[in-house]
């Protein structure tokens, strides 16, 4: 019983041709026509394996196999449909193709479980529109209301609420819900290690510890707009100078620590931004992330204490909102032996890792058990058009997560509840 | 005989409402629908003043009160009609303002010269449109020629060519010809300071000694855009961090030159600009200028290794191309002296100073004597929506302007040739 890398592959490649057709790379923002379609072609492929496909509030898409027993929860496998901006064919897509194999090939072999499996794509991990991680995941958890929908605004000021709407469009090929029941018995998720441990040791599945702590913050500077060629360096309010200084500073703190640590500057627009006017505005994000909490709580301190200083020296009012926050997660230490188990058996080279980024399993852990397998990356690029995994790498992935999903099935049959599979 | 300060001001607030509506403070970049506007009403106004009005390739507009005598080179006073993105009123159109009044004061006081007196208005002084400053006065002193315009291209790809088609509706308004004859007597300029030195020492009047040299650089980083959280900051590519490196550098080192010297870092973008993404791409334009030749060539020759060197720590590919580079200027001392000689008979407060921005005058300098007034900018603010300059003080300098014009007149007259009002 052997996944298809031919197969995998296919469905990788189609669902990447729906991208922003003027962007290099693969840009796939939720709730675009990009998205809309890649959706709509899911759900196709979903219904061709015989799911029954319902779709959330916020675009959430589930494909489910029913079991053979009433009222069990399902055991959920899948990853996120969007993509950064410019990003890779890789990062989502490998997780979704592995749900749609694992069920072809119970559909093949006509294995019946006795907990419904789900394929789940969801939406808005990246935050690439929303400069938000996770709303998808945080949608379908109970994370995120209404209520809080309103606060979510694109670069083009579209509010989410406004911008879910293109989904309506696929109202007739799927079930919609408001919010589905999310009691789940265990999720797994495969993606792309997004780094180079993997190839430099040579292994072709790693089995995720820890995820990375995530945060992201929006900084606002303002100073003042002056000319730049009379305004001595001693009397400037240059909000660039400073967001330089901060950049700077933000790299040395995180280099310091001794736990995987990492500090970026990614997405900066200045005012009025015309090379012989001192900046007068700089809004900026920052993303901090680790896969321990004690650095990312000091390195989170300390820069917002920098940002005071600086602003203070340099005569600059500054705003710091916080974006998002994810502590490091433990994922589940019972379903990460039963991965270790399996790749054992099949002979995969594997070796056990944290996850330098973060996933939507951080937020369906605090539902259930969750795991995560990572498939090297080429040179460790990802989020960009030359990110790549190889299929065969997937495809052993997929092995040993449909493995795993059916082993859990014995265990549950067995009388082992959910509890043995939590956190250790 | 005194200049009408009230008229002044309902020039240039006239003048200044040919802005781009949709940007805050005033945007005028050349050939765009407001500069063809303004110009419009420039025009008109020559007109009613009775001068001949003509108009070069690059839209450089000529106002020509003819002399008594034929063949007499012209005395040439004005400024610059466009402004930077998002800048002031005063800027430019203080001294175009005062080349109107010197005009209205002469017709009505029904003053003849033997040489003729032209009021000029610049075009794309600033750079704002082109990221090249003086391209008006360059072409008019035939430093750049046809070959040359096809470098030179917008933001939004639009070729300079193809941009000064836009001035065409004009043609029935005005003579156009492709260079102007730039044989002139001697040239002033009135502008205001943009700095707080009149300010601070309660002087109505600047009396121009050098321009500062300038030069602006385009500075292009590649690196490589990677996922934000999976690379360890030691294994990044980042050409964000890398230029935030440079800015700190560049400000550190224009603080420690011992004579007026500034760096300025007033446009950046980056890609893909995106929070979660390690910046691939970032490019930069650094201004940088000092009153002193050696402190400016110390400065450019140490930021370009400085360049060089971070680039290669951080594993970057980095082009730097030079927009402009103008060396400091003296200006004539001769017409100098005239000036002073007439802020002391007025009674007018009044120093020598230099000027730490760069003015179309470094151009004409090279054809003529020239010379700058400078009025005093409230709190120091310029190229913002907060500039101001009393109409008062713009007066005193109209009226210093004019007796100049007249005492050059007699001068030139008694036979000393513009050596003598070269710079000693």
């Amino acid at each position: 019983m052997k996944s298809d890398s031919t197969r995998i592959h296919e469905w990788i490649e189609t669902l990447s041709t729906f991208t922003e057709s003027n962007q290099p790379g693969y840009t796939r923002f939720s709730y675009t026509q990009e998205d809309v379609a890649a959706k709509k072609y899911l759900i196709k492929e979903m219904k061709r394996l015989n799911l029954a496909v319902s779709m959330d509030y916020l675009g959430n898409i589930f494909g489910r196999r029913e079991g053979l027993k009433k009222d069990l929860s399902p055991i959920m496998v899948g990853s996120h449909i969007d993509t950064v901006k410019n990003g890779g064919k890789y990062d989502g897509l490998a997780g979704i193709a592995t749900g749609l194999e694992i069920i072809k090939i119970m559909e093949y072999k006509d294995i019946r479980t006795n907990h419904p499996i789900e394929v789940v794509a969801f939406s808005e991990e990246e935050g690439g529109r929303f400069n938000s991680a996770f709303l998808g995941s945080k949608w379908f958890a109970g994370k995120i209301n209404e209520e809080d929908i309103s606060q979510f605004v694109d670069i083009n000021n579209i509010e989410l609420g406004e911008a879910i709407k293109s989904l309506d469009v696929l109202n007739d090929e799927v079930v919609r819900c408001k919010r589905k029941d999310n009691h789940l018995a265990a999720m797994i998720e495969l993606h792309c290690e997004q780094g180079t441990v993997l190839e430099n040791n040579q292994n072709s599945l790693g089995i995720v510890s820890t995820i990375t702590g995530s945060s992201s913050f929006q900084v606002e500077l303002i100073g003042e707009a002056n000319h730049a060629g009379t305004i001595p360096m001693g009397m400037r309010k240059d909000a660039f100078f400073a967001t330089s200084m901060i950049s700077v500073e933000l790299n040395r703190i995180a280099k310091k620590q001794s736990i995987h640590s990492v500090g970026t500057i990614g997405n900066i627009s200045i005012k009025p931004n015309a090379y012989n006017i001192i900046p007068g505005e700089a809004t900026f994000i920052m993303d901090i992330r680790s896969l321990d909490q004690r650095c990312m709580e000091e390195m989170i301190d300390h820069i917002r204490q920098y940002i005071s200083e600086i602003a203070q020296k340099n005569g600059l009012i500054f705003k710091i909102k916080e974006n998002h926050m994810e502590n490091p997660v433990n994922l589940s230490d019972a379903i990460k032996y039963l991965l270790v188990e399996n790749a054992e058996k099949r002979n995969y080279s594997y070796q056990i890792m944290g996850s330098g980024a973060g996933h939507d399993a951080i937020i369906i852990n605090d539902l259930c058990p969750s795991a995560m397998v990572f498939v090297p990356s080429k040179d460790g690029r990802s989020h960009c058009k030359e990110e790549y995994s190889k299929p065969e790498d997937i495809a052993k992935g997929s092995d040993i997560i449909l493995d795993t999903v059916l082993k859990l099935e014995e265990e549950f049959n067995n009388g082992n509840n959910n509890d043995r599979f939590g956190n250790e």
